[in-house]
Parts: structure tokens; sequence; C-alpha cells
């Protein structure tokens, strides 16, 4: 029963949370090979309670293999994916190389474990602000179809890996300490600052390609095009969980008690929405955490027939939003 | 020509502000009372070149004053505001105090000057979040009616005083060296994080005063209970500008050339939109700013009709937010 695995990207923010992931869920690894840049090779990383050696990644890295999950960036994805795949593993992908591919599955396995059937070789795992946003608004979907999202997101520093987290840390420093701050991860300050996220953007519509994804990812994810998605991406100088302030419109008239109960039903989210506490979901709560927090849940005020609602949610970046969701998937395989 | 000036909470945040901007604008002052309780009496705060002494805030503070520039909190201009009337000064009051009240106008002079005339001795200035919202909405609607605005904020720890920005730099300090973290000014920690805005909260409906302000004092300011307003206010870990994604349907369908034009021609606002250089408002470059700036517009991609627009602005909160409003107010007095 037990697969022997490969981690493509050992060393990054997601690798290493990925070797971790595989050993808190006791996943059945046979051998565990950690695959890196000729510049990680040689480093050693615990799991399991023994030290593993890092690989430098070569078109020979994956004999052997049964399951490859890749989080390396896109080119390295497109170029030894279709690698692992051919010495016979199954690739669970971190990159945005193959989700929008029309034969290869992309997969919350909350939501759409089916789709992983379809599968090719590769299964895409989404990007980290469609997964968290959909983990709280597939629930409300399957009840009451929606037809309109308008989403802003408060995106950590972690979505840019862990030198981006590095930055924010001496940034932070830095300006504490009166010294001048110098971006160079990221294009812009991030400690005690905000900016439009760091994506390429298209000239024509004034949309990043993160916004682009939440848009094109959500509607393959849904299996429909009929949900109308008006995102705004936005990064801010927290760590490792995202947070999104989202407004949605329905088919139907809310029902609030049963928007709720599918929540709380709805394994992976966790309700966090005390009024009377004034106590709602925060990056630095839901950072660690399996679960995507949701709360500020509450019927729109500006709403004239009572089919507009709004909600906050904030999810673990690195976990639900990489690491756990491509074990999850590794775990239905 | 000059005006005796009195500033009531002269040491907090808006209140040293509220001095600075004097000067900066050669506001034609007479003399100047700097106002606060007997705990900050007998310090001293420049103004000019010269030292004033801040004196107790007593009910015969007022006698010979002009002009009294309130920043002391909702309780503190409820109970010496009129006794400032009653004493022959105009008013204006920066807290929550009157902004609803029928008979006290509520003014952003880009906006709404004319309203300053039917002031029966006290003028209120808008909340910050309300300000920086409508000095962006506000030439697109007098150019195309707005019907619909979702607006999530990114609030800056300013908001809550002084006192709340040294708590996100003490903070902030503790979180880089490994020491527990404290929240005593704010209910949860506000560096590195994200919560719901600590305002009370209607148990009923969900909002916090913060979002209620944000709906009733924008239908106050632009004299219409036409438009429907969908708020959620977040805090963030910024020092002094508050950032805000906004989300706008109009009447008719958007001319963005035409909504950019009259941003850009409106006084007070500032286009900050660079698509080619991913360049677009910041808190820190808003901060110590007049302008609000705004950026990121763009026709909505989610919109069926045409109708819909989006763009994110970032404004001073202690500037626009408060302390320059008000002066301005006091200027067309």
């Amino acid at each position: 029963m037990s697969k022997n695995i490969a981690i493509v990207g050992a060393t990054g923010a997601v690798g290493q949370e990925l070797i971790r992931v595989l050993e808190k869920r006791k996943f059945p690894v046979g051998s565990l090979r950690l695959l890196a840049s000729a510049r990680s090779a040689g480093k050693t990383m615990k799991f399991a309670g023994k030290d593993l050696p890092v690989e430098e990644l070569k078109e020979d890295s994956f004999s052997g293999i049964d399951i490859a999950l890749f989080s390396a960036g896109g080119s390295i994805s497109k170029k030894f994916a279709p690698i692992a795949v051919k010495a016979g593993a199954i690739v669970v992908d971190n990159s945005s190389a193959f989700r929008m591919d029309p034969g290869t599955p992309l997969v919350v396995p909350e939501i759409n474990p089916e789709d992983i059937k379809k599968h090719k070789g590769i299964i895409a795992n989404p990007n980290c602000s469609t997964i968290i946003l959909l983990m709280v608004v597939a629930p409300i979907h399957r009840i009451n179809p929606v037809k309109r999202i308008v989403v802003s997101t408060y995106q950590a520093a972690s979505g840019a890996g862990a030198v981006a987290m590095e930055e924010l840390r001496t940034q932070a420093g830095d300006y504490l300490a009166g010294r001048d701050v110098k971006p160079t991860v990221f294009p812009h300050p991030i400690a005690f600052n905000v900016f439009s996220h760091n994506s390429e953007m298209d000239f024509e519509n004034g949309y990043n390609q993160e916004e682009i994804k939440m848009v094109k990812e959500s509607h393959k994810i849904l299996h429909t095009d009929d949900i109308a998605i008006s995102p705004t991406c936005i990064r801010i100088g927290t760590f490792r969980a995202h947070a999104e302030s989202i407004h949605l419109q329905l088919r139907d008239p809310v029902d609030l008690e049963k928007v709720r109960a599918a929540l709380a039903a709805f394994p992976g989210v966790r309700v966090v929405d005390d009024r009377k506490k004034n106590y709602f979901p925060m990056p630095l709560e839901a950072s660690g955490e399996d679960d995507v927090l949701v709360g500020r849940i509450r019927h729109d005020i500006g709403s004239s027939d009572g089919r507009e609602m709004d909600m906050f949610c904030c999810g673990d970046q690195i976990l639900k939003g990489a690491a756990l969701n491509a074990v999850q998937i590794a775990e239905l395989v």
C-alpha cells in the first residue's frame, strides 16, 4: 500500500510544509526523495526522525517514484512533470503550468474529488487564493447557487515563498529601527504596507494574473462559467495566512441559518463568528491550521432583494492554500 | 481677518496633526489655545516656532475663541461642544457625536461645501473611512450616478489614536524578537495580523459601527439614500493610511476615460494608476500626503452590462481622514 514519493522543490516554503504534512497525516510513504536545484543539493532535511539528503533534480530523478509532488515554479513543472509521468509517476503540480489545460484536472478534494479520475498523469493544485475562496463559497453554492462574487484579498508574504517571508521580517526590523527599507523580492515595501498583487498585469483589462486565476480556476473547479467573479488581489504585511472579504449574490434569497449550517458541516471549514465578542477569523489564528476559518457571515446591508450576503475568511496559504491540498490530492490518488 | 482657535484634544494623534496643518496651510491664526485632559495640562507644544502651553479643558476654556476644533472623542464633544457654541465659537467636531444630527452639517469640503451654511454652531467632520471613500466616489457620482458600492477596507492603526500606533510598533518588535504579544489598545494583535474592525457591533445585523457610519454618513454627505452601500471594515497592521478596495455599479455604462478624467480633475485626489509598472496606491506613499491616491481603475471583469467598475484608494487617516478635512472646514467658515 505504501507509495514512493518525490518532492520537487523540497527546500522551498511549500516543499518544507509538504514534508511536514506527509508526516503529520501519516501518509503511507515507502521512500521519500527530496529534489531541488543544484544549489540546495547536499543539504539534509528531517522526515519521520531521519535525515534525508536533498538531491539535484535531474531527468532520471523519477525512477521508481509513484507520486511526485511539484512545487518549484511553472517552468520546472513544464519541463519535468512530463518526464516524471513518462517514468511512471503521478504528478500533483502546485504551479500554474497545467491548471487551465483542459486535460488536467484542477482539484480541491472537498469540492471536486471526482475530477481526479480523469487525470492523464498530472493533477493540478489550484492557486492559494482560489482554494481559500472556494472552500467557503462551494458549500453555499451547493444549497443556493452563487451568481456573483466580489472579493478583495489580504494576501500574506508566503505566497511569494520563504524568501518573501524573510523579506517581511527584515524590512519590519529595518523600519522599526529607522533604517532604510530595501525591497528585493517584492517590487514595493511589504512591511507596514499594502500593494496591488505583484503578478503580471494584463495592460488591456487592468487585472493581474492572480485575479485572472481566481476567475478561471474557480469556474473550472465549480464546473460553471455562470458565476460572475470580480476579484481585487492585494498583498499586505502578514506572514502566511491569506484573508478574503467576500460579497456574494445568490440565486435565491439568503437563508442565513442554512448558510451557516452548510459552512459548519463542510470538511476543512471552521466557523469563527462570534458577534458578541467581536471575534472573527484572523491570519495569526489561521496560521498553521488545516481549516479555513470563516466569519462575519451576514445578510448584505445594501441588498434590496435579500439575495446578497457577505463573509470574511482566513486560510493558511502554505497549508490549505498549497501543501495540504496537494497531499489530500495524493491521498485520493 | 485672523481667528482665535482652540484645539480640544491637542495632544492626541489628530490634535498634533491639527497644529501642523494650521501652520502648514498658513491658517490666519490669531491666538491658539491647546486644550486637553488634566493629565496633559502643563506640557508645551510647538506652533509657528513658539512653545504653547497645554491647558486643561474646562467649561470656561472657550471665551474669546472663534473656532474650536474638537478631537477628543464623542463624550467630550457632547459635553463641551454646546458650551463652546454658547461662548460664541463655531465648532468643527471630529467625533461621531453630532454627525447624524439632522441640524448639524456633515462636510467634506470638496464634495458638499454648501452644507456648511446651514450650521447652528457645530459642523461635523465625517469618519475617516467615509471621507476617503467619498473623495474617489463623489467625482464619479457627479458624471454617472452611483447605484451600488461594495467596499472592503484595509484600515491603519492610527484610527484608534497615537496609543494604537505605538501598540503596533511595540507588538511588531516583540513579535520579531520572539516575545509574547500583548494587545491592550486593540482586542486582538495588530502586528502582522488582520481583524474585523473593533467598533461596537450590531448583534442583529452583524455590522459594526464603522460600517454603519460609512453607509449613513455617505448618504448624508451625498444627499441621497439611493446608493446601496455594502462595507466590510477591517483593521490591518499599517500605521496611518487607510486603503479601500471599491466596487461600483453606476446608472449608465462606465466610460473609463471620463471616470479617469473626473478623478484626475477632482481637488484632493491624485491618480496613481500605472499598469505597466504595476504601480498603484500604497499606504506608505499616502502617509503624510494631503491627497487621496486612487488607482486600479478598471472595468469590472464580472460585469454583464458594462455598468460596473472597480478601483483601489489610499488616504492618510490622520490628514484627509481627520485633521486636514477639519481645517478645510474651518477655512470655509
